[in-house]
């Protein structure tokens, strides 16, 4: 039900009962390999085009979901997922194989908690037994449509992100064991002006600080309710911005208690610059990293901040400033 | 709740309170011209580009819906919109200026319905007092994106569709006067192998007919039920082969039962070819005169299916078919 302004909390506390998660081979190489189900070791993933292989990454996980709870496509209700490919086509693609009704998301990298947050209303609410969400992106689909191809080798300044190769999925339904999902904020669009789309953790920090303190006065919280501030993906430069705002909010983080998605999947000698980015990003760190940490109780409460960066190619070119939005859900461990 | 596999009946009936459109000079000239609260002279709507004229008519519409029952954005909790422009960026932008909570949607064409439902369901569960849903294009902004700029007059083949220049954006509440949600089916992915990106009508008449075949059956509902079913957009091409799927799978419409959306907004001189499509054209209709027509008492009950072809010109030129997908929603005028 509706709690504040712009809040949800899920009475029934739907579950996510399964989650699947997959990568490319730079993301094997880096700090959380170990904690997806599949890697791919070649960036083509046997299709001929990078947008067919950010296909496979959401299938990959989606099935990956599905069958470690012995569940099939027909059992999901609806489907809640999108990306950040022009028409979001690498996901309606993964939904024609699954062939689930299908709830076409956008969020650019929001796109993660944008699903998990509607798709627990729903389930919280008997619209479905069982969804499933996810996102993906694919380095090199993703940095050819808003950059450069990756093959020209081009140049990025310090400040700018790095394109995951990497999905994830969850399956949430009404009742079973596994992590609960207790409440959601929906973000509103924050625009403070900036134009550099090489600096998207910059741009993106209003929108984190401003869901985060909606979420806390929403839900009458301080935010040491939680373990960890999860936000995907502020990287480098955009996380200290969001302390530095919610401080002069006066919503009293740790610097302990916030960590970034963007920040957790390489290692240091990756040289991704300010961070990893991607729709697939927060999907994968959460739903493999995170929740396995959960699992193995080092984690009993965190509230997801997943952050997206509406701009196009055009927009930019319009001289448009780069539109914000952040989507946070808590996730909480429970009894299980 | 569900019922069935794949659609939800909303038990508090969410009320449609206000709607408003907006449409640009060659709508103004349509059969339709009189059903919009505003109509531009001109395609540039002062903007200095297309993109931000489409930013304008969901600006226009949205605004148009809340003042008509004197609400204000901020009395919205949420915004459920999207549109076709890559990374969703018109209805981003608007969405910036309305400062309501906003839940990106891609569903190209059917992303008025996808709204609406979604939408539908928060409100009718109590996730929300108020939401704001819509959908906007701009023929000069789509046509661009997805063929030619319209400067360089390319001809296009008769089975081709027309994108209109319109808006349409609906408030719906928990309670008040005005026409009742009453349900909603989600739709699958259908691809059906077709490649021609002028004959969308074609590709998706499959995908409409599976989601109206499996409304009534969620629904155990005889397609009589509904004075009409109301397509967007199958165009002359696509509403005729719809309705010998039908046939085909043992759902008796009538003829006259049902219409589409992109064959009944311009006039036979304007030369269209085979109708009008866009994420703007069922907002419209539907929003504008359609629902101008229930409360005429015209039409008490309708199924409206919003269809849409999930392709992207680079999925075309990589040689794919082209996946559809429709979203039902039942409204009904009820004893207002």
């Amino acid at each position: 039900m509706l709690q504040g302004s712009q809040s949800w909390t899920f009475d029934n506390s739907p579950v996510i009962l399964s989650t699947g998660t997959a990568g490319g081979p730079f993301e094997a190489e880096g700090n959380l390999g170990r904690d997806f189900d599949h890697l791919f070791s070649d960036i083509w993933m046997s299709e001929d085009s990078f947008e067919k292989a950010q296909t496979k990454l959401m299938e990959e996980a989606a099935y990956a979901s599905l069958s470690k709870i012995n569940k099939k496509p027909e059992d999901m209700q609806f489907v809640f997922a999108g990306d950040l490919i022009n028409q979001i086509t690498a996901t309606s693609f993964a939904c024609r194989s699954l062939a689930i009704p299908y709830i076409g998301l956008f969020g650019a990298c929001s796109t993660s908690m944008e699903g998990l947050a509607l798709g627990s209303f729903i389930v919280d609410k008997g619209g479905a037994d069982y969804i499933l969400t996810g996102s993906a992106s694919h380095n090199a689909a993703v940095e050819k449509q808003f950059r450069y191809p990756t093959e020209y080798g081009a140049q990025k300044p310090p400040t700018s992100q790095w394109t995951v190769t990497a999905s994830g999925a969850a399956v949430v339904g009404k009742t079973g064991t596994g992590p609960k999902v207790t409440s959601a904020t929906i973000g509103k669009v924050i625009d403070m002006g900036l134009t550099d789309p090489f600096n998207m953790g910059g741009a993106m920090a209003p929108a984190a600080a401003d869901t985060i303190e909606a979420h806390c006065t929403d839900l009458n919280r301080d935010p040491s309710y939680y373990d960890y501030i999860v936000t995907g993906d502020l990287g480098s430069v955009g996380l200290p911005l969001m302390k530095e705002l919610l401080q002069q909010k006066g919503v009293m983080v740790t610097d302990d208690q916030c960590i970034d998605c963007g920040l957790l999947i390489y290692n240091e000698d990756q040289n991704i610059q300010a961070g990893a980015s991607g729709s697939g990003c927060s999907a994968a760190v959460v739903y493999g990293h995170l929740l396995n940490r959960m699992k193995d109780k080092e984690i009993n409460k965190m509230l997801v901040v997943a952050t997206g960066a509406l701009l196009s190619p055009l927009s930019y070119q319009q001289k448009e400033s780069i539109p914000c939005i952040a989507h946070a859900v808590s996730i909480e461990r429970g009894q299980n």
